[in-house]
């Protein structure tokens, strides 16, 4: 499947980086950062998880040695910074977004396997991969990411499907370009439905115990010392 | 002492591993974060400061080519997350984390000098192994990591100890898997005694001038300009 | 230019190791840490530009295989935590961080031409390069990165413009050490004149429209849906 995936590879994690890229400068214009924040953002959203799988796998990042990839998230932050962010283009970019999520999930799983990795170490950089643009992204611009918490929509759930699922194909023989594009979709098609239906993830059983209620501040009651205090 | 550490590194790596990724686990579950973040945290801190750790000795990165240490966070998530965490639980959990301090303090720093470093950069790689996932953990979670922050127990220094200890060993040539294990001991033995006398690092001068009965907030009165600022 | 640089390196990147870390222990200080708080956050100040831009160039990290590198984060640490540091001290930290923003840009952008590097990607490691230290230090204290923040004087573009002028000379045929010097004296020049006069970047179009008198926190008014839900 390597040689089919390489033909159409490059063209979309362009696109799938500018996807990302646009998530990246509409939290900036969120943020009120300026020009050269949501550069640098973009830049974070769009080809962080990349960057991560990269320095990983120990290959030369491509994030840094390719123009194009450098070039796509300038790109996003000029189009978001000069075009006013309508909530259209928002969720227009939320849709982007989540089929970025998909593709990244299953090419950066078939980057470990092919570098290797045993099938758990994959699916788990293969997750890093879809996910890591958006933790740094969160990190730098002061937020807890979106990822981790409990009121936000499904999203690591679909990355898991994605790299699970290619890893399943893989270790059944039946990993192809077509099958990879199956993966992929149920992917997004997972976060889509989530995003639209407002499916999250269970909550530890302590909060649920102490009443759903009570909003996620509230519900904090450091009834118990910090982990890290004794 | 090569041969010998590495007969017993796995199953330790792994209970260290366990431990750190407890701390995160609770620290998610504090948070509020959903199952999926408290998976993520508990990989970030169990497995961050080593995956550091081997970039930067540009080895393959133990978190994501065993499966093993792969596997160990997300049981340490499920455990946290189904059981409900209790003040006794919690304090456990701490104890296990400063056996995890002491023993990857030693380790990183003797990797490090395998690979030909320098003592004293040997050293800073040693004390950034084993407070890594901690850092990594609490940027994460949009909290300043407890590390950093003079209000609580000793956490650096005795992972200090642990690196310097082992650095002064292997260039006294008396480094072996009983030195190596009375340093790693005398590391954790310092961060539990801190932990329960309240033993903490000082602040600067400027503070400590200001009066020591204002807490930290009101204590920062922003009189000079920011670094940034001129 | 190669061996020229080589010359004068060395003692030059000390310094803006010095002066970046000094940067990160003042911020350090200001958040009230404690000692080795100060001393993680000017080690992560100085030379996190540098271990990202070795990590992304496979080069064994400067930051963590040379003693002298090491060991002036916690120098400036300690000058620091001993010093009061007065509005003057500041001042003159932040005009040396200025020159090591300038010089970083330059010989950031200078190793990546010289591994190879196409001029956009080296711009792009060049940049990271001198700001990269400043994102960390930012991120691991728990504020934004004043680097991302519209209220904030010119920072990136300084560095932008050393980092872009390194490149064209390179393009150019045209870069020696006096070229590169006159190009780092050329973005601390900027960097300084954007702090005496408040120089700062536009935000984007749609917090322009809602009128400038409204602050940061108040202009943001949630309006639309936050980029990860729909």
């Amino acid at each position: 499947m390597n040689s089919l995936l390489t033909a159409a590879q490059y063209p979309l994690d362009l696109a799938g980086i500018f996807a990302f890229a646009l998530s990246g400068a509409f939290l900036a214009v969120r943020k009120d950062f300026d020009f050269f924040g949501t550069l640098l953002l973009a830049e974070a959203a769009g080809t962080g998880g990349g960057l991560f799988r990269d320095l990983v796998l120990r290959l030369p990042p491509a994030a840094f040695t390719d123009t194009g990839y450098c070039l796509v998230p300038p790109v996003a932050a000029v189009v978001v910074f000069v075009l006013r962010p309508t909530r259209r283009l928002v969720s227009a970019s939320t849709v982007c977004d989540a089929g970025a999520l998909g593709m990244f999930s299953v090419t950066g799983t078939v980057k470990a396997l092919e570098h290797g990795f045993a099938p758990l170490p994959a699916i788990a950089l293969g997750v890093t991969t879809a996910v890591g643009g958006g933790l740094a992204c969160g990190v730098l611009a002061g937020e807890i990411p979106p990822v981790l918490r409990w009121d936000q929509d499904l999203y690591v759930l679909p990355a898991l499907v994605g790299a699970g699922g290619t890893a399943a194909l893989d270790a059944a023989g039946h990993l192809d370009l077509f099958s990879a594009g199956c993966v992929a979709a149920l992917s997004f098609t997972l976060r889509i439905s989530a995003l639209r239906r407002g499916w999250r993830t269970p909550r530890s059983a302590v909060w649920k115990q102490q009443g759903e209620a009570a909003d996620s501040e509230a519900a904090n009651p450091h009834r118990w010392t910090s982990p890290n205090s004794y």
